[in-house]
């Protein structure tokens, strides 16, 4: 039943028995996603007490007395300083607190490289040249902002303990137009990768040719645990720090996935003297950010073991997801040599690896279906996957009942695509 | 009585009057704040119950069926377009809906055109020059923001219906490095002053040299009234489209002054290409604004009325503020030549003018009196007041026994520094 050992006969003859399966599904008109990494509305459901901490009633001032309901306090209340650091493992006076989006301050912080400059740097605008590196897959969002400030992108493949620290270095210890890399150094968007203490710190013992690279350090998931385990990464900040490289690093964090998607807020962590240069611009920028969604959070999460304790009630909802479609796939392609898969142990995504050639032709099959998956080549720079072979699978949203036959529909698609590629070869 | 008018010995014998009576207020270690415009304390908790409105047991989903808790939504839910567009005397189509702080707002519309340009222009960061016009004095903020971009800052007197709209034209149908220009048009900040409709008509009729000349209008104040009374400017969206220019206006708004200084929602109107233009770069920016927030406003004042009936309450708050303030001064230097000043129907602000070279003097002996005033020069582009006479005061955070207190020591201090301006001459 191995693909790949079929003789040209065979595959005609199980193309067609599964053309007739695929045939049955798009039938059926289904309307299925599995495309974006977003909440389900029962994950959602699980959040709602957030919303019964602040009240007519209750008292609206800050650990520092500050009152929230005013102008003012422009990097976030002492307290959500505090419940931030401590989900990404820093400290508190490292961090910034920001909006409901950690995008927004990735997005700003390159904005501001570009109109001013980092620390008296050469504002980026005026280069002739800027370049990102980034570990492929990765997370669209994060190339869709540097491709749409112009940065060529510049893919770097990952392992199984981050990105190829050999090609990192190579790049960004010679090429001065090298500004920045983009990580998710905690279950990696979409392949689940956990840094290893190495990879971290190679990271922090970089010794860029360029003064104003920075490493955007997007730790998205730091406490979005699948089992109930807890899984560390080293605190790259401080392991910065102790490399002698204190300001080479941007980290990230939010809790859209942790309580509202669309309502959470978010975080930067990075040294003193970064802070302090950011600061100069959103002291411009804005009065503030919303104080009363920090003070919100804090009440209702206390701490980092209120953080945990809750990431272990959404665990419940996500992984009956991720396991359901483990369960299909294997019931589905063991054996078969179509692809591989691996079921992480955080985070939102499934990455299917399709034959190569396959993934884009698999993502139409099931769109035609009525399954919209990521677009193939999306987790890459410029929406191009050199092998055509990932797919990002996000099982968050859908219900069960959905789930299930989305990744039907998709493992009839896979089989699909790898019989005519096999054919056609 | 008249200052003016008195003999030296006169002044001298008045100057040691007034000398004691400041050393008065030295000596109690007063510690008063009138410089920023934040509502009270008072003035907040009439806001509360905005508080109560989304619960865990209510519907999160806006009136097109949306999930707010969810990811998505990057122009925010249709309610909230229809009730800032109400506010704005606009209409919901030309509106995207963003965080709590408009400031932000206009800050990224600025940092959009340095980086990317408008509607395809050069970007900003690629001329050798940009300049805006300030009408002065002016909001502190908005040129904060300009100077922070390096752009050349122009003054432009300001009249009682508006700038000065020949020099306006002067400078916009003739400069092509001016691409902006600051405008507050109703309650202006500081002086209350409302736009005629004949300014507004001209700010429409400008023939920019400029193609991505943009007028920043930042109608802060738009329901912003001290007393019970309709002020109407014209809708500049609709006013540009009559006369051929209908991306010329950038409009904004934030409820910051409605429901909470620290959580509201802000906007940006404009026409639909503008929109079309900025979305470009928002949707790469942000996964969305926070929708639940938007979602709780719109559930709590449900339309323009709603907001109108608030702001009623808001009103009993701070008109008593401006009236104490405006007796104050009456009593203490009505008659004296000191200074003129106008409590304006509505927004956050007002203005003394001394006599010329006064200003910085009388901020600073208010200062050592433990009274703290926005800074002179302050309202000014690079906080240069060419009079050194505008003092810009803040009536609405104090409580009423503070107020009093302190527009008292403002008055001995505008006495004492004219004082020693005119003994000096």
């Amino acid at each position: 039943m191995n693909y790949s050992q079929m003789t040209k006969e065979e595959l005609l003859e199980e193309k067609s028995k599964v053309e007739a399966l695929y045939k049955e599904y798009q039938d059926r008109g289904l309307k299925l996603d599995m495309s974006r990494g977003k909440p389900s509305s029962d994950q959602l459901d699980k959040c709602l007490p957030i919303m019964d901490v602040l009240t007519s009633k209750d008292d609206y001032h800050a650990s520092n007395g500050f009152d929230t309901r005013n102008y003012g306090l422009v990097d976030g209340i002492p307290e959500a300083k505090e419940l931030m650091a401590a989900i990404m493992d820093t400290k508190a006076e490292n961090v910034i607190i920001s909006g409901n989006a950690s995008l927004n301050i990735m997005f700003d912080c390159i904005a501001r490289a570009f109109c001013f400059g980092i620390m008296g740097s050469t504002p980026w605008s005026k280069l002739d040249k800027v370049k990102f590196l980034c570990p492929v897959p990765g997370y669209d969002r994060h190339f869709g902002v540097t491709e749409h400030f112009g940065i060529e992108m510049i893919n770097i493949p990952m392992n199984e303990d981050g990105p190829d620290m050999d090609m990192v270095e190579k790049y960004v210890n010679n090429d001065e137009a090298v500004k920045g890399i983009w990580c998710v150094p905690k279950f990696s968007n979409p392949e689940g990768v956990v840094y290893s203490d190495e990879v971290v710190r190679r990271f922090a013992n970089l010794s860029p040719k360029a003064k104003d690279f920075r490493i955007f350090w997007d730790n998205a998931y730091a406490v979005h645990y699948l089992y109930d385990e807890e899984i560390q990464i080293l605190d790259i900040i401080e392991e910065c720090a102790k490399a002698g490289n204190p300001n080479m690093v941007y980290e990230f964090a939010s809790t859209s996935k942790i309580s509202f998607a669309g309502a959470g807020i978010s975080a930067i962590a990075s040294s003193i003297d970064n802070l302090e240069d950011i600061k100069k611009t959103i002291t411009k920028q804005t009065i503030g950010p919303d104080k009363i969604n920090e003070l919100r959070h804090v009440r209702y999460f206390k701490d980092k073991k209120g953080v945990l304790e809750h990431m272990k009630v959404l665990a419940s909802e996500l992984r009956p997801r991720f396991e359901l479609v483990n369960k299909i796939l294997d019931e589905e392609l063991k054996g078969l040599d179509v692809g591989t898969y691996i079921v992480p142990r955080g985070g939102y995504f499934i990455t299917y690896r399709a034959k190569n050639g396959c993934a884009t032709r698999i993502v139409e099959l099931a769109k035609e279906a009525g399954v919209v998956l990521t677009g193939a080549g999306a987790p890459f720079p410029y929406h191009k996957d050199p092998e055509d072979s990932v797919i990002r699978i996000a099982p968050s949203y859908p219900s069960m009942e959905e789930l299930e036959e989305a990744a039907k529909v998709f493992a009839v698609c896979a089989k699909y695509a790898t019989l005519e590629k096999l054919i056609e070869d």
